[in-house]
């Protein structure tokens, strides 16, 4: 019998303490709607953090057992201590899948694991959002149709400061006129990472059935299968090696 | 008449300092080496900077007039300041080329950048290494052949912890049986970025005329076309947008 | 001074003779129109071909001194020989450029050089395109702003059946509600390959200026810069072998 | 319960026939071997293939239901009829995988789905060949450690006529001087296409434990997981037009 898959849904958890409208559609946090339905699959064993806990909830005992990470985070990118980043950013380049949601783009990790600005356009104003399906043999796109529709969200734009994706998903139509890379995964180090737009506080947007659907399939496909720690090792010649008088000369300054 | 394009040679400029032998390579320093030959190009304007200078002599000022950055630096990359290291990605991300050598795959700059661990295996023993053109059509491989050798290197063997280069452009043999992408490019932003292996300080790598001519090349190919500063606007609709009866619910908190 | 690129501008020059709305549009055929804009490029030197000449104009000789080919067809893309396919092919991979527009999605040689279907979703019915530009920094976007708009086009949604493209350039948003990859490029071989989406035959997209503007650029992007003919060689060790002593009982038989 | 992955082992079964030391290594043919040690794997349901069976033993029918498809060709490429290449290639893009090994790099599927040349250096002098892991995280690569050695091998170099690979995995090193980029995948319409270079028909090198590791993994990793039938739909709009005054002259000819 396979093990389960460890999940650990990341929330800021502000937005919903302060809005109403946010707090009405996620009562419990937007972690624990996203949890709930990942739930829902015995495949996976999910727990939550929150930026406002110790250590955000990311200690290193929860991180070494942790094999995906899904990270909100929208208004308080700057609370994110920048030892825990770097803390989480080690862990993906070991293995752990990172998930990356909405206005998370501008997370500290995500740009830290990107290194590019990742700026894009936005507006809020209740654009229709038609998400294409553009790669309909990937693991992260099954299920989904040739595209589903959101009713109402944030609009994000082109062009989308990030370095070309590994594999591109999906691409979103917004009624206000734009286009944009809505689903895309970048393999960094032994981690996968997949970023997926839609999300914004104030629509219900992850209590919808092909939201939950793909974000699910995410947590499956960027689950860590391995674990290698960074090593920058002195390796001694495999071969026969030529004859080196100058051997003693050789700086001893600076090795790695 | 085209205008020349401003190329910044950065020497960390300590291992000549401390080192017999590498001070008899590099009387004036490596970087004054690498400026030298460059400047054989009538199409190149070429300064220098040190770590040791003012703000690493790169100043808003001088990065601002930069089309190209080149970084040799190996014993010192913790003496870079972090906020200098925002300064150079900052220029990158809008359009500046960077060129980062051997040892540099470690450099802050470089690591920001690409966003993983860089590390490699290496060994001091004067391996020869044969460098193989893998891209014959690329701009930075003209007049280069199937191959060039230098004679006495420091090994580079993979696994080379980076994302997957845009493109590939040299592989490395080294005698004691290791293999290495020695020559990569990667786009990221607005800018271009080009790594190059060879350059270990004990060995006269930078007076050799395939490997100047590789430096050459790649400073005209990166060359900064651009000049796109960071943003990430609110955007009106360009089409009619649907009613949106509950606009005035919307957050008003944590607009990026 | 620099010798001129040498372009040649295809056109398949069917349509034309057919359809009175097309011939309206262009009385000496789209690829006298397309040509006609290049030639206001000084540093171009534009010829065209047509699939009703001999060997549809692509002599060897033709072929040999082309550094950009430009491919339009349509309705009789089973009318090309497969010879001819081949030529270019060949030629391709040697060096030159070859940009593919708008229903070439479907010619022979675009679909033998990416190795997929091509296939896509499509509707004549004079959508609005908007095509955004997500690659501001390339060669091929310079002067085009965010976007651009065509008041009617036919239009191509996705999914697109194509490799994934080395670099994507335009997203086009179809009032429709569809999206599209309508401008990316592959390198294969030692050429480069650019396709652009627009150009159906019964609308005047080809008399737009940010269109030719397009065309333009990518033309000097994919101009040849090498010409390495196909080898398979045999080829002596580098470096001592191993002793063989079972070399005599190799195989003679199907060597390449 | 899963069902079996459904695996084809096709051999061009000459060499054997004529060559008493490949019959002698391999003497119920190269693709028994490979069909024997994939047959350990009781997730697998194997069965093999041959050029001189009718259809080369790759029906519709037979087609119709595998997974994936492993090939191995050299002398004979050019008796491979066009029409079965065809009808493979359809599979594959339909979302079949396809496991190409060694001078399998010439073999038509190959070429035709790649799109270039395909071309590189050898050599027949039995080089050592070190495989080097550069994508430890890779399900290819799971449980081969950083390298593994073949004795004796024929040698293939760079450059390697090859689009660049979606994911490169192993790099060679042979004792000659060469390295090779030995392990390389492509995502093609639906399905994936793995290349490993290892085995000459006169060494033993599908009885290596190693070697037999690679192609098993990668027959999980390349299973097919859809199957999507080529489609170029005319597809009515999703959202309301402009008025179409000029509908009644669009062109009624050469629609797909």
């Amino acid at each position: 019998m396979t093990s389960p898959i460890n999940v650990i849904v990341w929330g800021e958890y502000r937005h919903e303490k302060r809005n109403p409208k946010v707090a009405e559609l996620y009562p419990d946090g937007m972690h624990e709607t996203i949890a709930a339905f990942l739930r829902k699959d015995t495949a996976l064993s999910v727990g939550t953090a929150t930026l406002d806990e110790p250590e955000h909830g990311l200690t290193e005992a929860v991180l070494k057992k942790t094999d995906v990470l899904i990270w909100w985070g929208h208004m308080a990118h700057g609370d994110v201590q920048d030892a825990i980043v770097e803390r989480v950013k080690k862990r993906v380049l070991e293995g752990m899948g990172l998930v990356v949601l909405h206005s998370g783009h501008y997370a500290k990790i995500f740009k830290s694991l990107l290194g590019t600005t990742c700026s894009l356009k936005w507006r809020e104003a209740s654009d229709k959002e038609r998400i294409w399906n553009i790669l309909p043999s990937h693991p992260i796109t099954q299920g989904i149709g040739d595209y589903f529709e959101i009713p109402a969200e944030e609009m994000y734009g082109e062009p989308f400061g990030i370095p070309a994706p590994d594999e591109l998903l999906f691409i979103s139509w917004f009624t206000g006129g734009e286009v944009f890379r809505s689903g895309a995964t970048w393999y960094r180090g032994n981690g996968r990472i997949f970023y997926f737009r839609p999300g914004h506080e104030t629509y219900p947007t992850y209590h919808q059935a092909e939201v939950q659907k793909v974000i699910t399939n995410s947590v499956h496909w960027a689950r860590a299968t391995v674990r290698i720690p960074d090593t920058c090792p002195n390796s001694p010649a495999l071969e026969p090696l030529p004859d080196d008088p100058e051997a003693h000369l050789r700086s001893k300054i600076g090795h790695k």
